[in-house]
């Protein structure tokens, strides 16, 4: 964990925080703090609800139109707009706060949010041993007595300097090495890749260019397609087992992401396979997924300064469906029952075959797949995750547009995908967006006055909720009773802001004069239906899995949270609503991208891209499209946080303070 | 060897020679008999010289002007214009014939031809096991309880029924195949390849096409394209072992052969490289002879009634220069000191990829090669001969624009590559021609009158000489004087047949008159000189490989004559101008097309593409250029037969036939 760089006293409750960025904002470190700052405007200063009075240390402020001179100068200051920039003690004054003793219960919650590199630390004996690296060598010229063909030349000399023997060559390469050799005057550095059939050659450039070899992974989502520029000269991969003082990874030289383009064709993989299957359909979605990852590929170029030519290796790990639009092939299969993907694995395909903007010698590996809708992301977290090597037991969820679950250790693993819907990813929800600026990505409602305190990504007015701000703000719903166990509303609570429009039921979250031009933003019994049926089949999932071995969550050791979406879900919350189970707080561990975790461990040992072979092979499916087992706990779990109330004892003291009732 | 079909006896001198051919030529009978019979019009019946009389049997012949009635009502006939149709008695009158006391001995030269397929008798242990073979699948489709990818299906099922495994998979192959396998109803028909890196699944097919596996071999000459179509069924196959009374093989659907239009850019190897490094060169050179055998291919198809589809491989058998320039490969430095190819062994390349009209599955498969002058059709020859399997000593020859040399056994082989020049081609000499018709190929010339009898490919006016016709009218030359041991002609012989033009030496084989529109078709002593260098070189250098092992060519047991050109010239002949050394007649064999041979062995069994490679590997190549024992052998062989007559005891009686002298 992270060194805090500052401490925050809150007063009059007298509740001390870490701050652990320099500059964060007081309405976050309350927040993240559970202390309760009255503000609905999403933090930008607009509401002057979140008035506070910094009684000691250094902030950085803005003054505000909702603050009098008279004020300014007694100290007070809105929390939104105040930068910690040092020690503080800070008084919440009347105003701005409610009796919190409620809430003190709710806090101390950690995200655990475990930076990819630590997860190094999780894969046992990770040689560095990239799949593709580069070896100089001086090769002495053909003479009368030394006639030896070019590349027997340079085989000779591998198989002398390096011990490296049967390697086969790229075809294309023989048509220009005889001058390229001599151009070089006998000095070059040959490329070569690991494959499933052994070494092969595939490239040669003049003189010593070991020094520039690099590899870009690529995570195909169904939304975003990410991508990050790796170095992979031995050095710099050695460098990642050491110690960081720096958040980046000495290897990782650029990120990038975009939107998957695809997403105007349809946003989930079902509507991208529907329309694959009209006219041009097909090959328009291979366009669209090429383009932005020839995007990507410019921009980490771009980032880094790094030639295209110095380019060796593209990994790319995405769902079964993504992973066949990119290589041009029909998924038609993978909708219609038995849902069937053309294979498991992919032969390497070279980059500009299929119209990346790549070197001629790059070749694209892409993750092996399980089934249909357990895909190579899936395989590559796990992989990543270090699971195939444990002999204790995780539970590994990967949340997005769909909820992917695997169980198991190194003797066996089973896996599953349950059709979420995209409510985490703000589909299916009627104020619903993705995690960007302005949408709310944190709710705290105060539960006498049942008022609503929203954070903001980027600190915006609000235009919507985001998949974790649904989370927050259902949970508060839930433990302040302005929703029942059943998902409605509690309509006899005496709040405006449970209302009544055109017939069906609401929470008003923001009023459209504090939203950025979108109306009132309001959180329906739809949006609650919705995400109770998202939630109930991936713990149902889970439930299935574990069943299919004879356990329980009590025996899990682990439980990994994987995906974009892990990282910004709030634990604690998520048990809330009965999204995950309630098991000890120290078991859970977020492994952010899991699919970009695996590609880099590909990407810089041979044995990883063994194993990710093994591991899609151990890969027990468990199909619960017709599983009647599955259908009755998905029925059970459709409550908040269950109907089996037992298993959630901790959630249930939150939503009945009161022992009594 | 064939039995005759006819006999014919020629009077007075109560020769009785053997006919192989229904309706062969009564001179062409009397010229291989060794009977000489005037006639200076190539055969097509325009001189009149070749009188004969019909005393008993049955021929078909055509009346002629130069016959009169009476004449053909006493039974003369034109020998040219007559087909032998039974067993005959022949007079020759005195006007057609000589004194032929002086041929006698010369007679009962046997040509020692020996079909391709014999030659399988050659090869040990050749278990039919074709490199593409397909079978015939019939799959269970999936289920929910059964939903395997595509091709994880087809590989468990070539697992479970043939105990296949650890097969790659052409990529373009998944983009169709899962359609594919739905509208086949799971009845489909795999076409697999061996290749150096292990088996690869290559196409599927719809239902059980088995019975169409179809692989074309093609020898690239320099000067010529020869194609094959071969049926890879096994049934057929096995045939191709056992006996056939038919001259073709059981496999053998059709042939054909074109020149190689990349002689318009140049007539060897050589040129066509200078013309490689001219612009675009290299583009044109690729293009035209990736013509030559798409128009092969179009008429292999056409013969057979083959469907292009039905293709499954092609195996391609060249010289060095010839192999790079069809797979697009620079040849620069093969004709620069110290002469290196690109590569000994190239990749399997997809033929349409090098723009063959092939189907996609088609892959190319090239013989490797040693040097940069001894190529893969070398390799095929040593292959399809077995020389690489025998313990006993052979020497290889493969003669036409260059001579390939080949010597070794199981233990080891050398090689090398003398620049022998065209002459056996036609190229260099003045009146020289392709083997084509109206060429001469056939010259006998009577000892008293130096008078010639001459034979025309096709029997037609004479247009020119080619190669055999050279080496039979060069050795007819010397064994009559006409031509001394140094080359030149004998001036005081008192003959105008020898005469001066524009002051150089000739000798008139055909006048004007008779020849086809070309003018006087002579002989000069510059042909002389290249035919003297051709051949010196060739035996300069099996002398140089037999000593690099410390051998003579007494200790040889075998020695082969490869090459289109092995097929038509005599074996004696070429033994008395001191081509051939003088060994037991019965060590000698021709093997006809080495190239078309071993590609056809490749083609029916995987052991043998194998030993391809081990037999490159084996070759030591020797390299003439610089090497002063080759001069010095070479200036000594520039005589005929040699400077040193000892060795040839037996020519040196027939140039010198009184003992006395």
């Amino acid at each position: 964990m992270p060194e805090p760089v500052h401490r925050v006293t809150f007063m009059p409750d007298d509740i001390t925080v870490d701050v652990f960025r320099h500059g964060e904002t007081l309405l976050r470190v309350a927040m993240a703090a559970g202390v309760h700052i009255n503000a609905s405007c999403g933090g930008n200063g607009t509401c002057g609800k979140c008035k506070v009075i910094v009684d000691r240390g250094l902030v950085e402020s803005k003054p505000s139109a909702k603050l009098s001179d008279e004020q300014w100068e007694q100290g007070y200051r809105l929390a939104c707009l105040t930068k910690v920039m040092g020690d503080l003690v800070v008084t919440i004054p009347p105003e701005s706060r409610i009796d919190n003793a409620a809430l003190k219960a709710r806090t101390g919650g950690k995200r655990h949010i475990l930076k990819a590199r630590d997860l190094n630390t999780l894969v046992q004996g990770l040689t560095v041993d990239p799949a593709v690296w580069k070896l100089y060598l001086e090769l002495p010229p053909p003479t009368p007595d030394d006639n030896l063909s070019d590349l027997g030349r340079l085989m000779r000399e591998l198989k002398r300097r390096h011990g490296l023997d049967g390697i086969s060559t790229d075809f294309r390469l023989l048509t220009r090495i005889a001058r390229l050799l001599r151009d070089a005057d006998w000095q070059v550095t040959v490329t070569l890749v690991y494959n499933p059939k052994g070494l092969k050659l595939i490239d040669v450039e003049p003189g010593d260019t070991t020094e520039r070899n690099f590899s870009i992974i690529i995570d195909v989502g169904t939304t975003t397609v990410k991508g990050q520029l790796l170095d992979l000269r031995e050095c710099r991969v050695a460098a990642a087992g050491k110690d960081c003082d720096d958040d980046e990874e000495a290897n990782l030289l650029a990120e990038d992401a975009r939107y998957n383009s695809q997403v105007r064709f349809g946003e989930d993989v079902i509507s991208r396979i529907v329309h694959s299957q009209k006219g041009d359909g097909l090959r328009e979605l291979q366009q669209a997924v090429v383009g932005d990852i020839n995007e990507i590929i410019r921009a980490l170029l771009g980032q880094s300064g790094i030639d295209r030519e110095n380019l060796s290796h593209m990994v790319v790990a995405g769902n079964t469906t993504m992973t066949q639009l990119l290589l041009g092939i029909d998924p038609k299969y993978i909708r219609e029952d038995p849902y069937v993907p053309t294979a498991n694995f992919f032969p390497p395909v070279r980059g500009i075959d299929i119209g990346l903007n790549l070197p001629e010698h790059v070749h694209l590996y892409t993750f092996p797949l399980v089934s249909s809708y357990v895909g190579g992301d899936i395989v590559a977290g796990i992989l990543g995750s270090g699971i195939f090597q444990r002999e204790d037991l995780t539970l590994f969820i990967d949340v997005g547009t769909n909820g992917e679950i695997v169980l198991g250790n190194c003797d066996w693993l089973v896996c599953t995908s349950c059709s979420a819907g995209p409510a985490f990813e703000g589909g299916g929800v009627k104020h619903g967006m993705r995690a960007t600026r302005g949408a709310i990505e944190q709710v705290r409602i105060n539960p006498e006055t049942f008022e609503p305190m929203v954070i903001t990504i980027g600190n915006r007015k609000p235009l919507g909720i985001c998949g974790s701000g649904l989370i927050d703000a259902v949970a508060e719903m839930l433990i302040t009773g302005i929703v029942e166990p059943n998902g409605k509303f509690n309509r006899g609570l005496g709040t405006d802001r449970i209302r009544e429009t055109e017939g069906a039921w609401e929470y008003l979250l923001v009023p459209a004069a504090e939203a950025d031009g979108v109306g009132d933003i309001v959180i329906t019994e739809g949006d609650l239906d919705n995400l109770i049926r998202t939630k109930g089949a991936i713990y149902a999932g889970c439930r299935i899995l574990l069943e299919s071995v004879g356990m329980t969550f009590a025996e899990l050791d682990r439980l990994i949270i994987a995906g974009g979406f892990g990282q910004f879900i709030n634990l604690e919350r998520a048990v809330t609503i009965g999204l995950l189970p309630e098991i000890p707080v120290d078991k859970f561990m977020f492994v952010g991208n899991g699919a970009l975790l695996g590609a880099r461990l590909v990407s810089f040992s041979r044995e990883m891209m063994r194993d990710a072979r093994r591991v899609s092979d151990m890969m027990t499916n468990i199909e619960l499209a017709n599983n009647m087992r599955f259908m009755d706990e998905y029925v059970a779990a459709l409550f908040l946080p269950h109907t089996d109330t037992n298993a959630f004892p901790e959630v249930m003291k939150l939503i009945h303070p009161d022992p009594a009732t």
